[in-house]
């Protein structure tokens, strides 16, 4: 588990006054690079090896609203960990009162640059190891 | 059932060379928008009189990528409606081919100006027949 | 002069009410790709063939806010075109009233795809040609 | 002056491989208000008072491209401080190397919240006196 700090920012809002909820999804992104690069193996590494990581699922669940100029957490959990697909939980929390905000999920494979799919494990270890140790078996 | 044209933009891409996937949330907005007008009752007339209809849970499905300037059509199906919620379900099909690039739903629920849930059939019966009738009853 | 039609979306709203201020540089990519796609040369073929042309200067003037769900238009003028420069304005107006709503200018270089400064006039003479017979001139 | 950092996202990114230039004006707006705040007057606060400032021109020239996932320093600088408008001016730079990325303004005015122009000086004295200090009067 990992937890990424964030203020929200004025233009994520709309005129509801409150989050957007398209952002939210950017949100867990901005959440799982930097988990990967607190992991030691930053995203942008992989892209330069060759290998991108593309969201093939992604689902989130909006609990109550976040407003400018809230400070979140969003906790990340690395929940599967396979050759061909990882998965990552998301828990969206007010900085203040660790209250749920809201929770998600995202699922993603593995390509190379021609977009053909992957066996992580043995196109790269390393990254395949690091992160196995990550996975939190849920 | 609802078809909703869209030519993808530039500003939607992302390093990958394709549409970021934070986008097809905000086009299922677009595409759900324009379906409610269609039927007769615009999403800002609802806010006009008073009542808000925030998504409370989101989900998407990727097939294949969409790249810029690809025409894609999006198809709306309002796929249950009560008088606390609704939820929608979506089809993102390539313009040319029609060929499937994602699917995806989206719930509802409504409120009043101050975020107190309503129901909907005794708030605005008019909105809430408009509405049921559209309803494919999946 | 060529004039593009677009409506506004929700999630290009802020809580202050309005449509962003950032949006309308979005907006004038829209105008300004739609503008050289009806000029019969696309942006994206002019990509597929090896140059790109990043924007090296934006600016924007707010007159007046835009709000959901307005319909606006957005009028594309190519107001310089060199082999090595090209510049477009923009005036962003009401699609009911013609109101005007911002004006904004943007420039633009050529680049090939290591990022080298283009010579476009020598690199692709019938681009530049059907360009120069689209600026006019202010 | 003051100086605001931040890090690159992915979704900010265009198949161009570099960050879209209408970020820059959102990275202006989060540079803005983290001055704000910083000043001791939060953006946030004075629309609480009841005072919305929004921004009236933008510009911006694009000196380098930023790419994901560079770490980027945004030097703000209030330029000028009078009872109807403020304007600032943006440096954003490398935040290895220093080397500078792009420059822009803002200008913006005060509005009450049913849009009537406000002197802010009079309407904020507080506000006003802060900022004034700020200024560095370029």
């Amino acid at each position: 588990m990992h937890t990424y700090e964030r203020r929200v920012n004025y233009y994520e809002t709309d005129r509801m006054g409150v989050v957007h909820h398209s952002n939210y999804i950017r949100y867990f992104e901005e959440a799982r690079t930097h988990f990967m690069e607190e992991a030691g193996y930053p995203y942008a590494r992989m892209e330069e090896e060759g290998v991108m990581s593309p969201v093939t699922a992604i689902a989130c669940q909006y609990k109550k609203p976040v407003h400018y100029p809230d400070l979140i957490y969003i906790r990340v959990y690395l929940v599967s960990m396979t050759k061909f697909r990882c998965a990552f939980r998301y828990e969206v929390a007010d900085g203040k009162t660790g209250e749920l905000r809201a929770t998600g999920t995202s699922e993603h494979c593995y390509l190379d640059m021609s977009g053909h799919i992957v066996n992580i494990q043995r196109q790269n270890p390393v990254f395949f190891e690091t992160f196995l140790k990550e996975a939190d078996g849920e």
